[in-house]
């Protein structure tokens, strides 16, 4: 059996980052919590619970003795404030590249701008993201798009985990509804890679394997890419599910098997699948 | 023969404006040349000649005794200055589309951004647009779009007739070369309410006549686009194009014929053209 990684897949800038960030925090013998799951991937979350990084679903069950680690998705501006009156000291482990559009919408919000915000309305970096600008318009399909009122002018941020052929498709819809439209180009160049390296392998093997964890928003954009591609497509959360008996026989079938990742999926564990599908 | 006309077919707004600015002033009694053709339709251009309006190619050729009318595309910033320096008395039949298009990128050019004109650099309405900024880039092709440097920032302004899909094609090559991108529709409700009349009709019929000259650009694309859509189109100028002994025979044929006309196509000439196919 060959095995072919995708050119780009799985951590990226901001989860390393996020964990250097607690990494050094707990050197400094800091104890850390963080608000929501740092980042989308169970086995990692997993991890830092080992290692006593638990999280709080809401600021009510935060403890306030640790410090409140503010997940790579970001936090919404009331949140944050909020922190700051209550005096709880944070580390701030949101993506610099969620963060800048945070900031954009932020701008757009103090200059009286319409601003729609395309990405899923119940993700944490939405939720966040919205909350910078009093008048945010969140859309998340073409129809959305297609049902938004003409306007003079408009203003459109993506999140940062976005198929880019969608947002282009959205694009191309919105163009129809105002003579001035102003597109900010958010979408990470590590989602932007690890799609077009998916785009790439998926025709070329037999078969494909997408791991990371449902909750993944950027690991879910991966399977649509490459089950457009590739019939046989699965996506996994550890190695332990192609481990089960009838994935295996799937499995055995195939000659060649590509595999990709999502941004929150360790090197550990696209190793540990590598290693898997080599001694089959 | 069934005969169907396009919902929108014909003389447009600007095209309206402009010869009724010229009856006016020869009402008053005033002579009246202008500087290059007026429009690009040959009967309507010939019709003025016939009434003593005929056009200069150059600056140089000007008749000083005349009233100098700006044709629908616009004129150069530069040779503007120059008729005013010389004293020379103009009437501006510049379309008020085409007029906003050039405000837009002299504003954007005293700002100091980068301008990319999406057109073709030789027809008249480019060659003017384009005067009025410094750094201003035209492109008319994909290639074109993809060949251009990435840059933080992207000021996006087309050429009023533009194929619209066209225009979404080339803005979604250029969303990938800047993370700023404000995507000035220029293209004028005439256009777009001609080219989606031809697209509903084209499928319906069992051949489509598009009746405008060659050297229009709106009338170009409406042929392009029927084409697409319909293996029978021809591009006429006037009737006396469909009285030929081929074009009759091929005519002939069809149970159902549709009509779209460019921008500058007079209504007498549609009307000329439905008349003469409902004899046939």
């Amino acid at each position: 059996m060959k095995i072919l990684v995708a050119e780009e897949a799985g951590f990226c800038f901001g989860v390393k980052r996020a964990l250097k960030l607690i990494n050094e925090y707990q050197r400094q013998g800091k104890k850390i919590q963080t608000i929501g799951p740092l980042i989308h991937n169970i086995p990692v979350l997993n991890d830092l619970a080992s290692r006593g990084v638990n999280y709080a679903s809401s600021l009510a069950g935060i403890d306030k003795e640790k410090t409140l680690c503010i997940s790579t998705h970001g936090l919404s501006r009331d949140s944050e404030l909020r922190l700051r009156r209550k005096g709880i000291a944070t580390l701030d482990a949101t993506c610099p590249l969620v963060k800048k559009g945070q900031k954009i919408i932020e701008r757009l919000g103090k200059e009286g701008s319409r601003v729609v915000l395309v990405g899923d309305k119940d993700h944490p970096e939405i939720i966040a993201a919205r909350s910078y600008a009093a008048a945010v318009t969140v859309i998340n399909s073409l129809a959305e798009a297609r049902a938004l009122p003409r306007g003079r002018e408009m203003h459109v941020v993506a999140q940062t985990t976005l198929n880019t052929e969608f947002f282009k498709d959205v694009i191309a819809v919105l163009m129809d509804k105002t003579e001035k439209l102003h597109v900010f180009n958010t979408i990470c160049q590590a989602t932007l890679e690890r799609q077009q390296a998916v785009k790439k392998l998926a025709p070329k093997v037999d078969a494909l394997i997408v791991i990371g964890s449902k909750i993944s928003s950027n690991t879910k954009k991966l399977f649509q890419i490459a089950r457009e591609r590739n019939r046989n497509v699965m996506q996994i959360e550890t190695c332990a599910d192609l481990q089960k008996r009838r994935a295996l026989a799937k499995l055995k079938k195939f000659r060649t098997i590509g595999i990709s990742a999502g941004a929150s999926t360790s090197p550990q564990e696209l190793d540990n699948v590598k290693n898997f599908l080599r001694k089959l």
